[in-house]
């Protein structure tokens, strides 16, 4: 593989939504297009950022596609895997270790474009491509090409937080397929957020289709008692409880709390998800382990997360990553995750899934286009106009 | 205080030097210039990059700036520790949980040019407002305005090893004033850098006044037995011997070797901060934390890992930050920290002390003239010349 162009654009993401931690009217995201030449031709790869962390225009710009371009040199692997750790040692040319935010975005978006463009170059679905060349866990119970899959929403409205509203989504999102529903709380007083929850279950008429998340709201304070109070509804999951990175307050929730524990979209390395692993307590088989791999130094990092967590009894229906996009999609069909997260209902370029992929009783079955499908999602594949 | 304007410039700093991670041939450094305004006038405060992670130019220009530049109101607080913690809500907001890095030299570029500004606002050397306002520790044997110093460098020339050279600065180090010397090990063979320790050794008499700095290279492989090979020399520090975020390889070091460990150039964060003194296996009183607060959120965040450290038995003087920018120096000689890191021998804008500074029996006395000095460095200072 050669690489022949590397183009990208800064995207705004003016948005009126909010969680518990931050709001999204600044947010930013990247839009990256990468041409490749293998000797079946050009094949030009797409890549989008993932959400809620900023675009990586200054960091690809500075030092991400300047090293990509300066390889003339054909960039060689017997297997994409292979290949793609080659392109992931020229993307990390002169990085020092630890670190790992902000410039694991920048190589993830543009690690996961070059795997859509391997993808196409083989004319395969990048989930046929990862079943092929890394395999199928067989654990989640779905063959390759279907995976489970959920809808995520129930964000707090700048001037609103309406349980009705919330009932809504929930049902919206069970009506269109989505097998279970996931809000948002710790960003409002516990008794609109216990209402905003018992709105949704009874929306979908079980609490074990429900999860929530908790964008780090329950470190502090009265966390534990609000905590202790949702644990006793027998949700799906709580998600992020605690600061990410805080180890001892992670492994103290998962010793109070019997709900399954969801953590790791904010943790962006082999290096720090093995630290979760070890000190956060959390529970192979049970919890859920939510990394990024497009904030996180894109899927063959991902690869490597594996690796540590079937050492530690965790199996990849464990893995289900982070935001929703294309390629979180393809690898949790191709590989065998745990199921995949949609905004399903929100509208814009993370909302729902690529038109071919189809959507009922809580799977997803993936259509065959090469690539990852950012073409078959307009919402999206319109962000892309000025860079092809 | 008012943010009246911030300007910034990234600086290439080709150099031929590299150590067992890296080399720097590509390496750049951000130099910010932020102008405030106080009941006093306007002052101008100027920052400069530490060493080893790249500039910040996109990051500053994408969010940073523009969000102390959006800011019209007064930044208030009773002292300068207040309002520096004002002024940083205002440098993070809207930027999620974990992901330490990038981001984390961005704010603390900009956070220490601010304290410069600050200083000068109070016509106060940075020592002495820091002293003033956060106090010093007694307990390093020193008053405030004077520090431990020592010289580094030692590093590996492309093309050459040379174990005269190593000698030669060691030498010159002791010769001028600096209390010991810190080398490179671990990017050469075994035998290459065990010649070089002994030269180091040979030039300043005393094992105790050497120091070797692994850049994580024994992680692997023969790392166990090239560590224990050092370890029996009885230098002062054995630094960064493994990845920075390995804690549980960290721990065994600790528990594997008698000299001590030196690390934390490469924790940028409270939390992460937090969780290496947690499972790292780092003694109080012996090992040393060279936590690097220009790329790690600026003053107002270090002074927050203080408060975690000595919590568990650590004090002060067990702080010797990374790096040898004028800041730490100061931050070193106003807060009592064990000690100033300065790259005494080499040249450039990254080594030696500003001219008021007298560096005299390992100790340096620092000047009066308010601010961080790095008007009084003249290779340093040169490199702002288009942003005043």
């Amino acid at each position: 593989m050669r690489i022949i162009s590397v183009k990208e654009s800064t995207i705004p993401l003016g948005s009126d939504k909010e969680n518990a931690a931050i709001s999204f009217q600044a947010m930013t995201a990247s839009a990256v297009v990468a041409e490749i030449e293998t000797s079946r031709g050009r094949f030009k790869g797409l890549g989008f950022s993932s959400y809620g962390r900023y675009g990586h225009g200054g960091l690809l710009q500075e030092r991400f596609i300047p090293r990509l371009l300066n390889i003339t040199d054909e960039i060689i692997g017997e297997t994409s895997i292979q290949q793609m750790a080659n392109v992931w040692d020229v993307l990390m040319t002169n990085e020092k270790e630890g670190g790992h935010g902000e410039r694991s975005g920048a190589v993830g978006v543009l690690e996961t474009a070059i795997w859509d463009a391997v993808a196409k170059s083989e004319d395969l679905p990048l989930w046929a491509l990862l079943e092929r060349d890394v395999g199928h866990s067989g654990s989640n119970g779905l063959p390759a090409g279907k995976t489970a899959i959920y809808a995520s929403g129930g964000h707090y409205r700048s001037g609103s937080s309406d349980a009705a509203e919330v009932e809504e989504e929930a049902k919206q999102g069970l009506d269109a397929g989505y097998g279970w529903f996931k809000l948002k709380v710790g960003g409002a007083t516990q008794a609109i957020d216990m209402a905003r929850i018992e709105a949704a279950v009874k929306a979908v008429g079980s609490p074990n289709l429900i999860a929530v998340d908790a964008n780090c709201a329950y470190g502090e304070d009265q966390g534990a008692t609000h905590l202790s109070e949702i644990d006793q509804i027998g949700l799906r999951w709580i998600e992020e409880p605690v600061n990410p990175l805080d180890y001892l307050a992670l492994a103290g929730c998962c010793q109070s709390v019997k709900t399954p524990i969801a953590t790791g979209e904010n943790i962006f390395s082999q290096a720090d998800s093995r630290n979760l692993l070890h000190y956060g307590g959390l529970r192979a088989g049970k919890d859920n382990l939510q990394m990024d791999f497009v904030l996180a130094y894109g899927l063959t990092e991902y690869l490597r997360m594996f690796v540590d967590a079937e050492a530690l009894g965790w199996s990849r229906k464990d893995f289900m990553p982070h935001a929703g996009h294309q390629v979180a999609l393809h690898a949790a069909a191709g590989l065998g995750l745990g199921g995949h997260e949609t905004a399903a209902v929100l509208g814009g370029p993370f909302s729902g899934v690529s038109d071919d992929t189809m959507v009922e009783d809580g799977v997803a079955s993936l259509g065959d286009a090469p690539g990852a499908g950012i073409e078959n999602k307009p919402t999206l594949f319109r962000l892309f106009h000025g860079l092809l």
